[in-house]
């Protein structure tokens, strides 16, 4: 359902063709990480520290190295000395130091002719430790006496006298926060917790690398953005960025933990020691223990309301654990908990602290799930308390074009106001409710993001054309950039094919992130196929003797237009490619820059839910996303992407959880009990796309990719408040803590 | 030795670096067509005709598709129809359609799970054929009763009444021919002949295909020119160009050989009926039967000279057989033959005829050499008999800038005056002979070629360089590239590294071929490397605060200049990368056109050859290349390329042939038995590199790999004359014609 198409008309954008990799996918061509093969390639296979935090005192690989078909082993030592900053973070976190700082942190590797062989081995590599204290939790971990993981992490925002796994201190607010609560008839103060859950893709990371002592390398890798493993691999390795060419596979899901390295600096350290080209793919277990999950999250939320549902006052402290190093998305949680309203007064306090669990990487809006169960969960607790319409108190809050944000920037033209009304207006948000089933309803934002993008688009000898982009195709961008193409020049959709090109054939491009590939990878697809356009009028001017100001692109073809107007029949792009190599040469057109112009993106979610209070299951039993998507290209994956965010904001709810033994070792590192939600856990996901036209895109196009999973925690712990009668403020929901609080609440 | 190096003074150019993929290749790195992969791919095998002439009648493949493992067979039926014109003899020669023109011409061909499987059911495709009369010599196909391979090949250009396979005839000339030869002190009349010979590259042809239903496709295989070959199989398949990606492997030579299609289009259509990636990998055999060697050539020849050396007329008839399909290089066999030199009267006919044949593929200066053979020896054979020094007579008709060429344009500025009076110069040309020794000496012409380029340059983060090209490296032309991108940039040869992309990365580019590569994609490079320090000014400009039109990029540094002079300290490119993201966006440059300023290339040969007059064996002694480079960028690979033509023209001169039986059948189809020199039979071969550059390059560049290849055969021709005291008018001169030669000598 288009709301908003009232700006532009368009011929492609906006229908639904099959997606150009659909054929490869669903027969089984399409080539994951694992499927990469070099000849004469060897297997690797990585040695990981059992203990939570222990050091490393020893390491002694002659036993790997007798056995026959090893051919190296690497350690920190075959790493290079000096870096510095998030370069050594990476690097630690890439291959262990002086410490192993998590169950599973990387200590040594070893590659083999086989795979089978490259295990063996690595059971043969001896490491002594030291076990040390660790910590997991990230209240604990700020606790005086708690074991400090690394001495220095802490940067100049944090006070003294803080407990040194604090590494970063971020506060920010305006307006005068005692008045607001003053102000208000209602104030809640709660807090709530959030687990660490996982990105859950299904494909593990995989990786061939082949490094020479030349120090020019080649990497095939299964990634959200080559460019970034590019960059970091040369880092960690100390290397050129150029003369690593790294080619991405198709990619089996990222969600944002994609968008660092793990296994791929280790394949090129063991094939640059071994001569020969090393693969690596990671198990499950590897995956759960060693990746990247979101952060865990401690946060106290005081809302000021007034009777008439006016929010006066917010004020939070969030507290997120992003593993043992730096980086947790506090801010990200901060900015996001109460951007979706107009609140005159607001004051975060935030901490980055550090803990013996594997380094967080992005996770879809990474940061904002958590801010907004808190924020969205408090709001709705008021609500209930002063018997208000959530949506009605979320309208009258709606920040809208020319709002400050809570975090400081004013929006421009944004969409949650629309999203609030479509959700206010759905037959879903009136629909009757049975015994033990509740409602829940919320909203959630995401930033979006530009991003540095390269894009080239080339003419083919035949008049079809090719996008040649850098943001590896997740979500189904090949189409909707393979549209914009399509639209832009005014050729079919079909004689469009979109490639993601590895590093070595384009400039710098940021990672399929921050919901940026259509916007970012198709504004400048806007842009090369405009300068297409340009350089097919000239040629069409050129044949026909005339000024090329004097000629039009219009519907694929080059007119004459003003006093030339008629004087020549059209020419189309196939007869003005079939004739380029004589008329100038090849035609193409290119855009590098970094769009700042994406949109941020609201949504606003309807759950129904029903709660078994004799085993305190939840069941979802209707479930509505509501988003703004500027201008929906390709809209069935549009609705993929609502779809996908309500389903793992679902999971993170009802069941996922990073669960960490007293031992310090992760309890659940596979799918059987690291559970996500599987189809029969889900009820069909309805979805109304909004279309507000960000202004910052030729077509209006805003990411939706993250926003979707923003609302799903609180909305659900919502509806399990209505259903169940107990409010819950800890994730995930799970069947034994709403029994406990059904039980508790009497 | 550099002659010319006065214009410009140069940083990297000139100097001979390491090449980038000389790690790889050394090491066995480097990934050429058959080490391709992927998974669950099948092997592709080929049933060829043992016939050299044969309807087919009948096509059982039963038996070979009940063969546990095979999963396809396909004939010309899974082929389309109605293609016309080059499309339909391409379609025509990948896989025969009615009938079998040629000993080794594909019929029909089998993917299987394994290449044994595939094999075993090639033999157990029946095929029923009718043979039909058939004929594989020029002269032979042309005289009335020859029997008629094609009906209807000829075009317009053939006179009624010759015989039906005689495809194509060509005639020019200027000034009056009669008036010449009555001028003329001498005239000598003479027939040459020529075999076809085999460009002999080292790898046989390989590649994996993938083809959808949905006819979109990838293709991996060892090509000069990954986007003919794009072209090719979409216009044999019935694709869309844009649709087939097509990656290039290393390769392992290919001297014009790798410049079409053979097994592309097979291993495509496999794929499509498979559903599954098909591997082709040809056989020695296979690649010498079926692939493209050069044309035969039958010729005679007419020269009127003065006394004093002058040429006073010039006539030649070249009838060359390039296979069962037009396309013999006729035309370039006239126009080089008697390139070299000012001659006030000239007439030349040709003609193409086809045989019972592979289809001629281009060889190193397609055509030059035979024409080159056969005047360049009449005109050594007049020198003779007027006892004139023959570098002598060669400078006193030598074409220099202004000269209206045999074949009518007018030369620029060319540099075969320079190479003659090298040679004249060199010690070699005036050093003693032993008995049974001879010196011969001949020039030779190639007009090299422009031909569609794009090629696109990024800078990366850290500030080195990636060039993308599409030109393969045959011959070291990574290196040339990255030297004119580090001269024209002002960066370390070693901070770029040049990446030959594929068709899906970047706009058209034609092959490796003409030596065009370090030429075409060397210009384009050098523009794309001025655009890129164009935008470093106004990054440096920007953050200046100044007019990006007062700095100026020296030295790799953006400087401030005119009155900003010595204001700003000068900023080189890693300090603009590294902040680029930040101040406009990735930062890259781009060229795309057909540039046509590629100037033509001269050579002069010098060798000493013995000729045992017992067996009649030809030792060559001593070889000396001297030839017009315009500017050599990496001087080395130039050398590599000066030696390699005169190498492969030593064979074609001495040993290598064609040789079929009475049954049409190729009787030599082995290395054995195709000889082509090995370095025991070779001396090492001096060079001389004269750098007359060429205005139509920004650094002077000419192509230098094909002249090379055509003066060996008359200068060996030219030399055996002397040592053995016989004139040797048909190629091979093996040990037997020469001995034949001397015994009927008397």
């Amino acid at each position: 359902m288009a709301l908003d198409d009232r700006k532009q008309r368009f011929t492609y954008i906006g229908t639904t063709p099959d997606r150009p990799d659909g054929l490869d996918k669903v027969t089984g061509r399409a080539r994951y990480g694992a499927d990469a093969y070099a000849p004469g390639m060897l297997h690797g296979v990585i040695v990981r520290s059992p203990h939570a935090h222990a050091r490393i005192l020893k390491i002694d690989a002659s036993k790997a190295l007798a056995l026959k078909g090893v051919k190296a082993v690497v350690t920190r030592a075959d790493f290079p000395t000096g870096l510095t900053g998030e370069d050594w973070n990476l690097q630690e976190n890439v291959m262990a130091g002086e410490k192993a700082l998590y169950d599973g942190h990387a200590v040594a590797a070893v590659a083999a002719t086989s795979q089978l062989i490259a295990r063996d081995a690595a059971k043969l590599i001896e490491v002594d430790y030291e076990p040390l204290p660790h910590v997991t939790d990230v209240d604990a971990a700020m606790e005086p006496g708690a074991p400090v993981i690394r001495e220095g992490v802490a940067d100049y925002s944090v006070p003294e006298g803080m407990h040194p796994n604090v590494a970063r201190r971020y506060e920010f607010g305006h307006g005068d926060i005692e008045a607001g609560f003053a102000a208000a008839d209602e104030i809640l103060e709660e807090s709530y917790r959030t687990e660490a859950t996982h990105q859950g893709y299904i494909e593990p990371h995989a990786c061939l690398a082949q490094l020479g002592s030349d120090g020019k390398g080649e990497l095939w890798c299964c990634t959200q953005g080559h460019w970034f493993v590019r960059r970091m691999c040369a880092s960690v390795l100390g290397l050129e960025t150029s003369q690593l060419r790294v080619t991405p596979s198709e990619i089996g899901g990222g969600f944002g933990g994609k968008t660092t390295v793990f296994i791929d600096p280790v394949a090129l350290a063991l094939s640059r020691k071994a001569g020969r080209p090393v693969k690596i793919v990671m198990s499950r277990s590897e995956v759960l223990r060693a990746t990247g999950p979101t952060a865990s999250a401690s946060m106290d939320i005081r809302i000021g309301m007034k009777r008439n549902g006016t929010i006066t006052a917010a004020q939070g402290t969030f507290r997120l654990q992003g593993g043992a190093f730096p980086g947790a998305p506090t801010p990200e949680t901060m900015q996001c908990a109460f951007a979706c309203y107009e609140i005159p007064a607001v004051y975060e306090l935030g901490y980055d602290v550090i803990t013996n669990r594997p380094k967080q990487a992005a996770y879809r809006a990474p940061g904002a799930p958590m801010g907004a169960f808190a924020a969205e969960s408090a709001i709705d607790e008021l609500c209930r308390r002063m018997n208000l319409d959530p949506l009605e108190v979320r309208l009258r809050n709606a920040v809208k074009e020319g709002s400050r944000s809570s975090y400081g920037p004013t929006f421009q033209r944004i969409g949650l106001v629309e999203t609030l009304e479509a959700a206010r207006a759905h037959p879903h948000y009136s629909a009757p409710l049975g015994p033990n089933q509740g409602r829940g309803v919320a909203s959630g934002y995401w930033f979006n993001w530009g991003g540095e993008t390269s894009v080239s688009m080339a003419v083919s000898e035949d008049g079809t054309v090719q996008v040649s982009v850098g943001t590896p195709d997740i979500g189904g961008s090949r189409a909707s950039i393979s549209l914009m193409a399509a639209e832009a020049l005014g050729v079919p959709y079909e004689n469009v094919r979109c490639n993601v090109v590895d590093t070595g054939a384009l400039g710098v491009n940021e990672p399929t992130h921050g919901s940026r590939a259509t916007y970012a990878s198709g504004l400048a697809t806007i842009e090369a196929a405009r300068e297409i356009a340009r350089k097919l009028c000239r040629r069409a001017a050129d044949k026909w003797g005339i000024d090329p100001e004097a000629v039009v692109w219009e519907d694929g073809r080059a007119r004459p237009s003003g006093p030339n107007a008629g004087q020549f029949p059209p020419m189309s792009i196939a007869e003005i490619a079939a004739e380029m190599g004589e008329t100038g040469g090849p035609i193409s057109g290119h855009f590098e820059a970094t769009p700042n112009g994406h949109g941020p993106s609201f949504g606003t979610h309807i759950v129904d839910v029903e709660v078994d209070p004799e085993t305190g299951r939840t069941t979802v039993l209707r479930y509505t996303v509501v988003q703004d998507a500027g201008k929906a290209i390709h809209p069935a994956y549009v609705e993929g992407q609502f779809q996908g965010g309500a389903a793992q904001g679902i999971g993170w709810a009802l069941n996922e959880e990073y669960i960490y033994g007293a031992n310090g070792r992760l309890q659940n590192p596979v799918f059987l009990d690291y559970r996500i939600p599987v189809a029969s856990d889900l009820p069909m996901i309805d979805t109304v796309i909004v279309e507000v036209p960000n202004p910052g895109h030729p077509y209006g196009v805003r990411g939706v990719g993250e926003t979707g999973i923003t609302p799903p925690l609180p909305a659900i712990a919502n509806a399990v408040a209505g259903a169940a009668g107990v409010r819950l403020r800890c994730l995930p929901m799970t069947p034994p803590r709403i029994l406990a609080a059904i039980r508790s609440h009497g």
